[in-house]
């Protein structure tokens, strides 16, 4: 895409033409005359570019964890963005970063769109930022074009997605814990002292707080962490939903012992019960059909030298599925599994919740009108659902929902090689800026 | 065991009545006309008692790492035992400690027998210690009974032997390396500045050497750390020798992506390689008949968290037989296996060796006086290989060597519920001292 996109000296013959003119013809249509707007995609990755410069590692992605000095230095950047795009920009009670465009209709619910700036470790560039500068750029474009939206609009920039969606969970959860705020995030601040970093105050947490009903849509412009749209060649992703997650900490008791005086049958090996439990896992999520994964990421053995079996280990489970019922089936059947791998050699295994997100369904109304704006564009799509966990599924919480993915090649996120095209991410832009205004002409109450 | 045992009133009707008679009507008759000589049980237990002191925990052992105040303090005690029991003390230019008596012939090459004082973090209170004060109370009871052997006999205190049986190997190497000295202990010096914390200069280790051929004997106390004498109710192992040790690093390369959006047959997780390897070590060493064991005790998997399909983990390998080929047959098999298993996932596996000890056969002559010895006291003997490594395999490299076991309890060691009977040290020390007397009254040339 280019700067002649979003000129109206265009006229309707070019990429107008591919949109549904049935819709145009109707609310939509107020917005303009002529041309459907288009974004700046120079503008748009060259705010990408600069972005990547805030906890830039050697390998070319970035650690931007959240409350640390990247995140603020990457925040103060990202309010300036919006102001140049003329939005009003407000920090809430927990450190979530509004910038809000009026609408015609002061007493209309506002349309919210975004998502996070912060990193995992040694994350990439692109997980996060495409989905706040897109929206930026939308609101830019929306201003240079001169169309007001009946909606308020509100560019959101989520605090410490990557630390467990905190931002977005905190404003639309039904109450916030005490535990929940001691939370120690990766940075190594709690959730509560990630607040104060922020400029917020977590005593004016429930002032955040965002009513079920209160907002007219989400929608969440981002990667796709897996490789489907880029293995397909295609444009753009329409998201079913967001697949529910839970993680346990297993820990496998055994009984450490002298690695050279324990005969091998005279063993309680915590060791061997932890890699028949990781092929179970595998095995287990294998089993049926679909479209569920099954990860154990982290381990540990104790007291972790060379020459003692280990008498003790630690590793996470995970389990996503789109079907909370089916994580469930599949955590049961994974523990079975276990039970017998602890009878064969003395060992237990026992299980603690680390994390539970309940799936989030996608509105189909949205998911409809996202459908439409991106066929209407000329782009290729499918409907898949996100193996990955987004602010969005927390907006579900309160108000219609939807998300756009782009192509994010080979699939690779969280890691610096993770990399969208620059066309991609103006693609996704621009049809996060269709969904925006078809958005503000529909009704979804 | 008692004090009656060490006393000349005793008559040659009591314990003493169960030695080879032969024997003591020949060489070894000169030290003593009446009942064999028998430690102070009692003291030597009360000893171990009072070494406990230093460096415990609170769930009753020690962590006395190498090089650490508790170590320290553990030798200045040592040492003060040792001058209580008539000894002339030293620290050779390694620091290891001697505490020597003169034989009657000066020229006579000199009997040394010992141990070590350090720990394992959280270790025990027996593994060391009873060689150690079992070889003092020997000295003390030979002085407090007027026996002076022919041969000059040196009580030993082996510097670090759990860190890699330092003390031993630097004075019998044929060559010791700089990357030998900088090699970092687990009290966190390296080895250089470990002997500059001990009141040694490692200028002087050449000074230390004991070359091939300079002493008459080498025999070790120690506490058997497989559990075969307490299962079997046993009093006294032969040891026949210490089993050969290689230990690697085993590296498994896959390729780390987003737990949530990776299909689980588009993983390369290493995570999966690594369980597989564990079960395979697991089978190939079990796959052939003997007593070799595989262990792998320490993992980390990368990046490390639990939403992360593992790229790389990395784990030990550590493989033990009394018999050096076979260790590299079993090497062998495991990597063939470990190739099928990357080829499953597109992973690959790399190894960079840790450490290699040979093992160490016992001399014949001094297993069979250590045979005699016990059951000449009317104990039940067994002969077995020691699966753990010991200073004893490395003074192998210069004179005939042999150990005495004494049962540990449910063969528990490395751990602070490390736990041998007072009785059963005391036969070890009593099982020491006749053996001391058999050697200095045997031609083992």
């Amino acid at each position: 895409m280019n700067r002649r996109h979003f000129t109206r000296a265009l006229g309707a013959v070019a990429a107008g033409a591919a949109l549904p003119r049935a819709l145009f013809a109707t609310d939509a249509s107020r917005h303009f005359a002529a041309a459907p707007p288009r974004v700046n995609g120079t503008r748009l990755n060259a705010a990408l570019t600069a972005l990547s410069e805030f906890g830039k590692n050697p390998q070319g992605g970035v650690t931007r964890l959240a409350y640390t000095a990247p995140d603020l230095a990457a925040r103060e950047y990202t309010k300036a963005r919006m102001k140049e795009a003329g939005l009003d920009v407000r920090v809430d009670g927990v450190g979530n970063i509004y910038g809000t465009r009026a609408g015609t209709n002061a007493a209309a619910k506002p349309i919210i769109f975004g998502s996070h700036v912060d990193s995992v470790p040694e994350g990439g560039n692109f997980d996060g930022p495409v989905g706040v500068f897109g929206a930026i750029e939308v609101a830019q474009t929306l201003r240079e074009q001169n169309i007001t939206t009946m909606h308020p609009l509100e560019v959101v920039v989520w605090q410490n997605e990557e630390g467990g969606t905190w931002g977005s969970h905190l404003i639309t959860a039904e109450r916030v814990t005490a535990a929940e705020l001691a939370t120690v995030s990766r940075g190594g601040l709690s959730i509560a002292a990630g607040i104060r970093a922020l400029g917020a105050d977590p005593a004016n947490i429930s002032a955040a707080r965002r009513a079920r009903g209160s907002a007219h849509a989400y929608v969440e412009l981002h990667i796709e962490q897996g490789g489907t749209l880029d293995r397909e060649k295609l444009d753009i992703g329409v998201v079913e939903g967001i697949v529910g997650l839970r993680q346990w900490e297993v820990t496998i008791e055994g009984f450490a012992n002298h690695a050279g005086t324990t005969p091998m049958d005279g063993r309680r090996d915590a060791m061997l019960s932890a890699s028949r439990f990781i092929e179970a896992v595998n095995r287990v999520v294998r089993a049926e059909s679909g479209r569920q994964v099954g990860t154990v990421g982290r381990i540990q053995a104790f007291p972790g030298a060379p020459n003692v079996i280990p008498g003790r280990v630690v590793c996470t489970l995970e389990l996503r599925d789109l079907d909370d019922a089916k994580i469930g089936r599949l955590y049961d059947a994974v523990r079975a599994e276990a039970t017998k791998i602890g009878a064969q050699n003395e060992t237990t295994f026992a299980y603690s919740p680390l994390v539970t997100h309940e799936s989030a369904r996608c509105d189909d109304r949205v998911r409809a009108l996202i459908s439409a704006a991106a066929k209407g564009q000329g782009f290729s799509t499918k409907s898949l659902p996100s193996g990955a966990g987004h602010d969005a599924q927390n907006l579900a919480r309160i108000c219609p929902m939807g998300m756009i993915f782009v192509p994010s090649v080979g699939g690779i996120s969280h890691s610096p090689r993770e990399f969208t095209r620059a066309a991609d991410i103006t693609n996704g832009a621009n049809v996060l800026l269709d969904v925006v205004l078809r958005l503000d002409a529909a009704t979804l109450a």
